[in-house]
């Protein structure tokens, strides 16, 4: 589908940050490319987008990002950028004869909003808009947010001075080519050349819809403060991995997000956080086989505080758009060599105290339960999804195990350690055979 | 797609193996089902089976078979089932107005000949039958078998006496309901009433299409030397594996086809055997812990035994039709089990002769190495197979492992084994890392 991005103006409240307001990095990466790359999620492809203040490197920035996509991006140039946006958007009226997104750089969003509004069946003449009915999503400007009055599906009324109003406009478009002819018909009886007032023309003859955006992530970033909402709610967004154990959950994760808000200024990539990672496990597991206390209380602290670095990998991945398959299997054989690691250290430790046999069984289990419970994740994930519906039962994970040991060390208990690690490895994996064969 | 099979006759030849020819059993599985089962892996589901001689016990067998399969199964009685074959086919009549599968009871095959019948688009009056046109194929009997002209994809002419021949009739049929008429026509004008005649009768009309089953497995079981060849054939079949390595195909294959061929006869299940194997590794692992070298060497040459009889489970699901999702996943976790335990046991033997934590840190890295290298088999080739054409690259199995560490018991250099293990393996996970960058 193509794109329409409007991307002209100056964005005066925003030059703190950076003289052209589409090329305003957050976490590294410039607004516009956010914009791109989102809607490149949601199923765009070739873009067209309006320029007008410092259009020079914002043209220079485009070409290098659509070769290093493969997209097209077509820019426009308006010069009268200073008026209203709508003029902007009359600029692009040559390329555009079938349905297309119209977003604005400065709106970031997830891109589930626009998958809708791409999915959106539209008829001739027609256009819809992203429309958020909560009523205090705490990321909104009051002061400067258009708003939206809706029946329905069909939105009646549109203006930043609304009074009777149930929406805020999110910026976030698909039009059929009508939206010119409706630019230019509400120019001329009226001289509004503005997108909000063709909106409210097609919207009196019945032919503006609103698409609930279902209550997902979007901002209009237009000052510091807006940025810097911006910043923490994509931060925020990070909180919510399914995948997350509660010691993730609840200590991991909030510690990693503090580091990752860091990182992302750096230019270190999501890969070579893992492998920071990985060898702060490998520390903490020569700490444990060290011998004595001192020792083994660091190697605990370090090793959970691995445990933490190893949620920035995918925070990082995720807000610079650096996720891939391949760094996800980095991090799960990285991490299955960070257990192995800390495991054999522990039972080193524990061998060292007390030299006997047992312990090394014990620590030998400990290792092959943890590595088996992993093996058996990706298995059981993968072959039994479509056969068990229901919950997947106790899921001991990695950030539970590590804890553990932490706790271990602490606490000055390798063998104990070990043992309950050994135990509940073992006895979840041959929980799994079990439900798998009563399913199978 | 319906599905005709013709088990009317008496099948006097084989009587040696059983007094209904459809139910003797080919390794515990009766011939009927066997045809029933692979034509449901090629996409039939209604199934037709017209019979004769002993018809109480085909009909009590086939109701729950129906029951078993969850698939349809309608008995048709021909009474007159000791004269031509073509008077039961012509006993289906009223039940098949489209196109349908034709099969014997007595002709079994690899199910991708029939998938490409049930594919072929024919139009009204065409039937289709299977030709072999591999004029050396040993399992076939030359004083038996019908023979085929076939001219193009046409059949010339078909007969038991031909002369001027260039393939062989597999009983394999797809048919429109044209071969009624055919037969009717046939009986009419010349008192033939023998399925080859309608055939003759439809190819002279240049209705009669051969389709070639490119080297594919078929045999007609019809005396004791054909079944012994169709018990070899189905065997030989379990060599193919593709994924056998070298140890494997040339050592473990051979021993574990012969000892399954005798298992087939039990009613041992397939996760039976995978679990006997794990339980024979880890005696072989408690006999290296043991100590000595005579423990030693019986626990290495037990662990390769374990490794062969490994080879059984699957085998005994695919002749048996019992492969599941489930086995899969269970003799692979159960494969980690036993690899551990085994790298274990060694890692105790080597330690108890050395006393130092040299060896239990390479013993450590062994199992780890081991485990990490299935551990990205499983994630590479799911991962990686989309976008890695080429070949995977050095392919150390299980079998190879284990096949090391039972020449390194026989030989009695417990810990010369466990470093090249603990080596290889992980030089390899660490190949497969870089490789996957590279092309990720």
């Amino acid at each position: 589908m193509k794109c329409l991005i409007i991307a002209a103006g100056k964005g005066h409240r925003l030059r703190s940050k950076g003289d052209s307001k589409p090329l305003v990095p957050l976490f590294g990466i410039p607004l516009i490319e956010r914009v791109i790359r989102c809607a490149v999620e949601a199923g765009a492809d070739d873009f067209f987008v309006v320029t007008g203040y410092q259009r020079e490197s914002v043209c220079v920035f485009l070409d290098r990002l659509a070769k290093r996509l493969g997209i097209g991006i077509t820019p426009i140039v308006n010069e009268d950028w200073e008026k209203e946006n709508g003029l902007s958007v009359l600029k692009a009226r040559d390329y555009l004869r079938e349905p297309f997104l119209l977003l604005m750089a400065d709106h970031l969003f997830n891109s589930s909003i626009v998958r809708k509004l791409v999915e959106l069946p539209l008829t001739d003449g027609e256009i819809a808009l992203g429309v958020d009915r909560n009523m205090s999503n705490s990321l909104i400007d009051l002061e400067d947010v258009t708003r939206v009055r809706t029946e329905g599906e069909k939105i009646q009324d549109i203006g930043k001075n609304l009074k009777d109003y149930n929406g805020f406009d999110t910026g976030l478009f698909v039009c059929t080519p009508a939206i010119f002819d409706a630019l230019e018909r509400c120019a001329e009886a009226t001289g509004d050349t503005s997108l909000s007032g063709a909106v409210r023309r097609l919207a009196s003859e019945g032919l503006a819809n609103a698409i609930d955006i279902d209550g997902q992530f979007w901002i209009d970033v237009d000052d510091p403060e807006a940025f810097e909402r911006a910043e923490n709610a994509l931060m925020a967004n990070m909180r919510g991995k399914v995948n997350d154990g509660p010691v993730a959950r609840f200590l991991n994760r909030p510690l990693s997000i503090w580091i990752s808000r860091r990182l992302v200024n750096y230019s270190i990539t999501p890969n070579q956080i893992s492998l920071v990672s990985f060898l702060f496990s490998v520390l903490a597991a020569g700490l444990f086989a060290l011998g004595g206390y001192f020792a083994l209380f660091l190697g605990g602290v370090i090793g959970q505080f691995a445990s933490v670095i190893d949620g920035c990998d995918g925070e990082v991945a995720r807000l610079k758009f650096q996720t891939s398959d391949y760094g996800k299997w980095l991090d799960a054989v990285l991490d299955r060599y960070a257990d192995a690691f800390l495991l054999f250290g522990l039972t080193w430790h524990a061998h060292a105290d007390r030299t006997e046999g047992l312990v090394l069984f014990v620590g030998f289990l400990a290792i092959i339960g943890s590595f088996l419970l992993s093996y058996t994740a990706d298995k059981y994930d993968h072959l039994m999804s479509r056969q068990i519906r229901q919950g997947r039962g106790l899921r001991i994970g990695r950030d539970i195990r590590v804890f553990i040991i932490f706790l271990g060390a602490v606490l000055h208990i390798p063998f104990w350690t070990l043992l309950l690690i050994a135990v509940t490895m073992n006895l979840e994996t041959i929980r799994r055979l079990i439900v798998c064969r009563d399913h199978g």
